[in-house]
């Protein structure tokens, strides 16, 4: 089923959507009914800060309250259209941008929250973190997805890079009972087509393994709405 | 030569400095001349919001303005001792903990800043407008570290996983007239030990690879000052 779906990047101070899909320099319109998203593809309108700065080195300096002004703008002044569904990119953390969201979008109802981390201890503090943020707040977990779970050149070659003797994201899931999405390996193909804004899903040359590790994600988080 | 350091966490939503140097679960304490900051070694002391939690996995849902005036309480309420240098770790970005660190520190001088990165394109975007946010305050880079350069699990066996082929750190560095520091290669062992609170410099375990590489930044940065 297609959906049509909104993809809002409020990383406001290193904003990385423009350029991992490959839309870099993109301006946005202005247009009756408020700014216009930029489409990737006609089911797609996607909004960030990286399509409105002068110079793309420029750095955004702003404080929180400042912050906030553009995501409510983001929000009320884009023209996003009849969308089914509308996906938040934050940076980590627990602080405005985050507080904002559940503030600005509670209202319309939010499906739920998808953590992403990585294997070793030192993450797997903050997911704990960023899961009693969604308590506090009442936001439910749709799951947690581990990122960089280690490192795949081909079918058979994986290496960990990360120690996960502990547990990794998949033990802390149980602990917390809060959905485990899946793992994503480190794959250079993958960074290379993120790198050279090409899809990992059209492209041929892309690895297999990291491609499919995020289709599978997708079709379970899909799924379970 | 031995340097008196202060260690500044202001990471709030996510202070990882505490669990990677073994110090999770120690209590500030009050003195007569203020909190003092825990000591790993006589002459090194940390101070960190994760020493304050009653629970580590509590989530600090700070705005802006919260969060700065504890820094402002980490510079002037904590009985830091005679400190030759103070390293302030920030989380990512250009806003409040950057720009507080620059409006309370400044006017007794700050040596400089140190921009860590990983090697991809999409991270350099970030190097650039940090680069951008020093020359407008007016601060001095004093160089960039280029981190998870690729995977090093011996010395003959080096995997590159972030595409670097339209140039990494050196070359971003190198364009921008700042000094490039070195790189730190991923490295299993590193891993392990920052997660199990074991320092990389003492550990005969720990690969030689990223404890010898950290090494060599380390003594570019003491030198140069």
């Amino acid at each position: 089923m297609e959906y049509q779906v909104g993809l809002l990047d409020v990383d406001l101070c290193g904003p990385s959507i423009p350029k991992m899909l490959g839309l870099e320099g993109q301006d946005i319109h202005q247009g009756n009914l408020g700014w216009s998203p930029i489409y990737l593809d006609s089911n797609l309108g996607i909004m960030s800060i990286g399509f409105m700065l002068p110079n793309p080195d420029d750095a955004v300096i702003w404080q929180g309250p400042r912050k906030n002004a553009l995501f409510k703008r983001f929000l009320k002044d884009v023209d996003w259209g009849e969308i089914d569904y509308i996906v938040i990119d934050t940076p980590p953390g627990t602080s405005d941008e985050h507080i904002s969201a559940v503030q600005y979008v509670q209202t319309t109802g939010i499906n739920g929250v998808i953590i992403v981390t990585t294997p070793q201890q030192v993450s797997l503090i903050d997911v704990r973190k960023e899961r009693s943020f969604c308590k506090t707040v009442g936001l439910r977990v749709l799951g947690v997805v581990e990122n960089m779970s280690g490192l795949r050149q081909s079918v058979s070659d994986f290496t960990e890079v990360f120690d996960s003797s502990k547990g990794g994201a998949e033990e802390i899931c149980e602990e917390m009972g809060v959905p485990f999405l899946g793992k994503v390996p480190m794959d250079p193909k993958l960074c290379k087509s993120a790198d050279e804004d090409r899809s990992c899903f059209l492209d041929q040359q892309s690895a297999a393994g990291a491609a499919r590790a995020l289709k599978r994600i997708i079709e379970k988080v899909v799924t379970e709405e």
